[in-house]
């Protein structure tokens, strides 16, 4: 892999917000180029990862949007779409075109909240396929829901596993004035007791629909101390329906991408220090911490139960509050895990600081991982 | 630029289809491996092309989609959208790509048929500005309208002449049994008799709602002597809305993309043999001629006039029928551009082959040329 290097981040707040698309995008972009030591003109590329705005907003060709905010420029913007992981496969893409490119810009912007129930649940289920799944009622709870179940059957992790994912990425995100839960007082008796969504998983074990954006810049070479260097990028994809699955219980994609991605940074999951975990549902969170090898299948719930994810545990997970307490603006949300372990990495992270934080993985999964990509950070 | 050869390609019928999104994938993917030398099993990385499947099919994520026809198969595919250009930009990006994967493939697809008119108008439209066009009804035929009424009034182009573009378009896809328009008899009465769309634009001045899938396979290596050189791969963006463009009657997207391929190509317009451009309507393949400096501004109209874009002329532009009369499936067209250039460099394309053509360029825009790609191809 070319030396790559994140040199520059900035994102919006996530949450329910006025801003329409350009505005988000605008917002995150400058705070990534002021946070770097670039201006806009040295910026040879855009990737811009967006899900959704097809759908919500019949806005796409969203490269053009995006070239509008930069007066006289005409440089390469593509988008990338592959659901929930978006702006991750933007980010891979990116280092890979650094061979062509000294600076890149990967951008991932949502906008949902301006969508009624109905059309938001609609909408995110095209993530999901729509011969096998979407048509038989297989929108992403059910799905979800039916995964929890044959990881509870299978290896005994109960609702009171799921219930303290939830507590714990609150409990971070109260920390995290960006995010879409901020200052939002949850305690364990409230997640218990909140509305069934599919049964197993309540209203507290889904992350929100948001708005936000998200922009990261890499480059072939190292601007200040303050840069992190990537250390892997590996991508993999699987079949999209549920259907199509031999197992429920790990996302093959995931495990795939994990092991390249260990490879290529030439360490081992202990190693890790720090990591940000697809959590669109808090089953999944406890899947991604198996799949990328934190611990052995089927025993996420003694690192939960024994509050090793914490933020004061040994290996904190989703220290900005994951998808389920920053929020979930699809389309950013792969940036905004990448800025999570820059974050932490620089020793920037303020309330939230992980110490002696060196080594920081990002999971992120489209859909119910028929995407999966897995980046490793390192202090430099 | 790496050293890129074409080395397999593989089309659908475009048309009014029955087979769904996988189904035309799958047609046009292995009808690509076919014609390579290659197995699934040698292909490294895929990117899929579409525009619309979101809106039209409530299908997202189609990266998953395309590995789910790949059983036990995990990998990289990414999914890219430009608008029209879609299928440009995955080529693109494709060949920037070839510094990791030795094997490529690029695969368009669209599936737009079965929504009723106005659904497929509101979609469409999402290519271009929500905000400053699409909410005060500049949808695609108005924006060509006024573009061509620009054209007409500064550079004296006729009627007449749009019509004798959609004439040499029809009677091009006459000659190709995958045309969505093929062996529907068309004159010059018939086109200046069909209704007005949008003045001065009518019936036969745009390019239909079509389904289909195209692929091609990329190589860094040649593997026999029917593989065709990509000499340039160049893309530029623009603003999206009309109300941003200095000037109506070129796209300046496309004139750096221009410059800058031929620049990689070393080579001078004067040397293209033929050419696939951009035809959503008319007027634009007028433009486009004009962008990529066939012939100066204004003077396209000419070069229609004379006959010398027809099939035996001294430039042949849109051999296989264009967007307007081989089909518009988005997501497609710009790989369709492809292997049509591929088809007559082989000197396989039968009734319309072009005697000794060498060079070949294909011009694809999205929306108003907010993105637009341009790729030189050569015979060995």
């Amino acid at each position: 892999m070319i030396n790559t290097h994140i040199i520059g981040t900035g994102r919006t707040k996530f949450g329910v917000l006025n801003e329409n698309i350009p505005e988000l995008s605008y917002e995150a972009m400058f705070k990534s180029l002021e946070d770097s030591t670039l201006s806009i003109n040295d910026i040879d590329a855009i990737y811009v990862a967006n899900f959704c705005a097809g759908p919500f907003q019949n806005q796409l060709h969203l490269n053009s949007v995006i070239s509008s905010l930069l007066p006289k420029s005409n440089i390469p913007i593509i988008r990338i779409e592959t659901a929930c992981a978006s702006a991750s496969s933007a980010l891979y893409q990116a280092i890979i075109s650094l061979n062509k490119f000294e600076n890149i810009m990967v951008l991932g912007v949502e906008k949902m909240t301006d969508a009624d129930n109905l059309s938001a649940s609609k909408n995110i289920s095209s993530a999901g396929d729509r011969l096998l799944d979407q048509d038989e009622g297989l929108i992403f709870p059910a799905e979800y829901a039916l995964i929890a179940q044959q990881h509870m059957l299978e290896y005994g992790t109960t609702l009171d596993d799921l219930a303290l994912v939830s507590l714990k990425n609150h409990n971070n995100a109260n920390l995290n004035d960006l995010a879409h839960f901020y200052h939002k007082k949850v305690d364990i008796e409230m997640i218990k007791n909140s509305p069934v969504v599919c049964s197993p998983l309540r209203l507290f074990d889904c992350s929100p629909v948001s708005d936000g954006a998200a922009a990261v810049i890499i480059s072939r070479n190292k601007k200040t101390d303050r840069n992190i260097k990537i250390a892997a990028s590996a991508i993999a994809t699987d079949t999209i329906s549920l259907c199509q699955r031999e197992n429920l219980t790990s996302f093959n994609a995931a495990k795939i991408a994990a092991k390249e991605a260990y490879k290529q940074a030439n360490i081992k999951p202990e190693d890790i220090d720090i990591a940000e975990v697809h959590d669109c549902f808090t089953i999944s969170e406890l899947i991604a911490m198996e799949d990328v090898g934190l611990c052995k299948e089927g025993e996420s719930k003694y690192l939960i139960r024994d509050g090793k994810t914490n933020l004061r545990g040994d290996i904190p997970i989703n220290t900005d509050g994951g998808l389920k307490a920053d929020g979930h603006p699809i389309g950013a949300s792969g940036v905004a895990q990448i800025i999570e372990v820059v974050t932490q990495l620089r020793g920037e992270a303020g309330k939230r600081q992980v110490q002696d934080a060196e080594v920081g993985l990002t999971h992120n999964i489209g859909g119910i991982g028929g995407t999966a990509v897995i980046h490793i950070l390192k202090s430099q």
